[in-house]
């Protein structure tokens, strides 16, 4: 019985792989630390529930196949807000923004065309681009540079006559790199003069450390609108992850109904979950800035203990919640591995997301593992102590 | 800027691309009777919403990416009644029956293999097809037979060396055909046979409106574990379409780890429900009975109605809850266009999916519509005397 090759070109996700070893371990009785995930711990805004709650219809009907009105125009207020004017035909509401990258890749791609991606990068992006038969050419850049991959020599280096489209995380998983200004108007250049699509991943907009960034967005450029996709979502914005509630946005017409056809084959993104989304938009001015507060305080926190611990190099991220740091031990998924398996303090051990899965290019990131803030200061400050625990004792007995 | 082939490939939804038509007609003060799409009007068990109010995570964390255990462990049970036995692995737990059928294509089909899939069938199959590069080949079946496509011959005919599977939907959508015992057996052993995968579309399963086929099940068949896979839902059963929870099962190991690598990429299914689909599963034992009756009254109205319509033929659907129905017009999609544009009987008028996309054949289906009575008798009633009216004066005005 075949498997196509494009699920054999595909990876088990770095974050989720350890999950069945971590069962095992609480099992044990273990207590594990979880930053492998990027699910925040802050809570949903009540809204969310209260109009799940009012929901009166007496049957969980079907929405439109495009997205519910309600939470179009509430996306399209809050865009407004950004300085960006959207149409409604602008919007289509998927299933989280992971089904807005896997239906624009397939309404992009074709097998072997390529994608140019900076590199360190979110793992699932190759499943999309794979399943589509696409290829990732990735920009390398790595912790001696800080990941800052704008630079226009570089991403004009890798264009082919295959490659589609260039896509960029703003601010960036997992390296909290964010494009000023300049940059993302160089990099609107560079897509515009090759003709090639721009997927603009904001789900982290929000999440900005230094106030001379804003909050940035890639929709404010009028002069891209054939070129540029941008991919959101509810998830991180709003600590609704389970909501899977997501967006696609572009101004390209052809593109619109290309995904579109996709949205009408798998009907509709489930009805409550818009429902309760269309309320988030409606959060109190103060919801960003407390968010953004706490994640400031996390980051600093785990930036300072990180580099306590000898031999650890950690560049400060900007954005987003998530550090990538370098770990002085062989192989960090191998180490990852053995924190669940062979370690312990009382009782305690730590997940993180190995490195290498965020790299394409072979041999990078082997050392490195990507940390998620996104636990409360105590539970962050005992998971660097472990951290700093296991390194000490993997690298007495299994190095 | 290029569009993907395969989107290209793609056609809008045949139920859903009036939409925008039916929405200037409701502007314009008429009112729509829908039976074009299946979205069935019976309220969702009340189990369903009030599992959702007791949730009382502060968060709406992502849920498990195979699916939550409350709902698979669910799932499982209701599989046991049906005498299936399901490990924890076998269930996948996906966003409808339509990323189940998207799922699965992506990890059996290479550009240029082929499904085969008796015609007519349910249109999105396509775009789940085309989505993952493959090539339907068409069993075809028309109305004089009754669409009767169980004949090993005329299957095995089909098989050439890039085939990878049999797709069929049982009871069928938008036929009503059911498969006997006999015949699921020989499809099964065809499948066994020529090393394919077999899928069986079952969302339907509780609608047959004769008890000699009981509720069909190809896992019930325990030879066949490599090659079977189950699409399978809450929508129809449980009258929860806008859930948006469906599954795809599967025993074949290979498979269920490909299907995981996709499921793993888009993270999870919405959290709340699931937690709500977990309650469904447990809803009394009458629940069924009385839908299917329901059901069988609404089918047999519409059959009574059609056949005193001059010039509609039609054959007595035998499950689900749709008709092909022969209409005396020249194409199903013009006079569709027609009734939502030009006609109106005292404001009023009617929306079926018209039959050509139903097809892969060309040609085939011009003037046949799929009727789905999913409305109340009365609704059902008037509905049939629009489409008597509205045929009587198209003919008259347009052909």
């Amino acid at each position: 019985m075949k498997i196509s090759i494009n699920a054999n070109r595909c990876e088990p996700s770095p974050m989720r792989k350890f999950h069945p070893l971590a069962l095992q371990a609480q099992k044990m009785g273990k207590t594990i630390y979880h930053l492998n995930i990027g699910q925040p711990d802050l809570p949903t805004p009540e809204a969310f529930y209260e109009k799940i709650r009012s929901f009166d219809s007496s049957t969980v009907a079907y929405a439109e196949s495009p997205g519910m009105p309600i939470l179009i125009e509430a996306i399209r207020a809050y865009y407004k807000r950004l300085g960006v004017e959207l149409d409604t035909d602008d919007v289509l509401i998927t299933s989280g923004g992971s089904e807005a990258l896997l239906l624009t890749c397939l309404s992009i791609l074709d097998p072997y065309t390529e994608v140019i991606i900076p590199e360190p990068y979110y793992p699932n992006y190759t499943t999309f681009v794979h399943a589509a038969g696409g290829v990732i050419r990735a920009l390398h850049t790595g912790p001696e540079e800080g990941y800052h991959y704008a630079d226009r020599k570089r991403i004009e280096r890798l264009i082919t006559k295959n490659t589609r489209a260039i896509l960029v995380t703003n601010p960036g998983n997992p390296t909290g790199v964010v494009l000023d200004e300049q940059q993302m108007r160089m990099i609107a250049d560079v897509a515009k003069e090759n003709d090639l699509y721009l997927i603009c991943d904001e789900v982290y907009r929000e999440f900005c450390y230094d106030d001379k960034y804003g909050i940035p967005c890639m929709g404010r450029f009028d002069d891209i609108d054939d070129h540029l996709v941008i991919i959101d979502s509810v998830s991180k914005r709003f600590s609704a992850c389970g909501a899977r509630v997501g967006c696609v946005i572009t101004k390209n017409k052809e593109l619109q109904q290309a995904i579109l056809k996709f949205c009408q084959s798998r009907l509709a993104v489930a009805t409550l979950d818009q429902v309760g989304a269309s309320a988030l938009y409606s959060v109190d001015e103060g919801f960003f800035a407390r968010s953004k507060e706490e994640y400031r305080r996390r980051r600093d926190l785990v930036v300072e203990e990180l580099r306590r611990i000898p031999g650890v190099e950690v560049t400060m991220p900007m954005g987003a919640f998530y550090v990538m740091a370098s770990l002085p031990v062989d192989n960090a998924d191998r180490f990852q591995r053995w924190l669940l398996e062979k370690f312990d303090d009382h009782g305690d051990t730590v997940m993180f997301a190995p490195g290498a899965p965020f790299y394409e290019t072979p041999g990078k990131g082997i050392n490195e593992v990507r940390i998620a803030y996104v636990q409360e200061l105590p539970k962050l400050k005992r998971a660097m102590e472990l951290l700093k625990l296991g390194i000490a004792r993997y690298r007495q007995e299994m190095m």
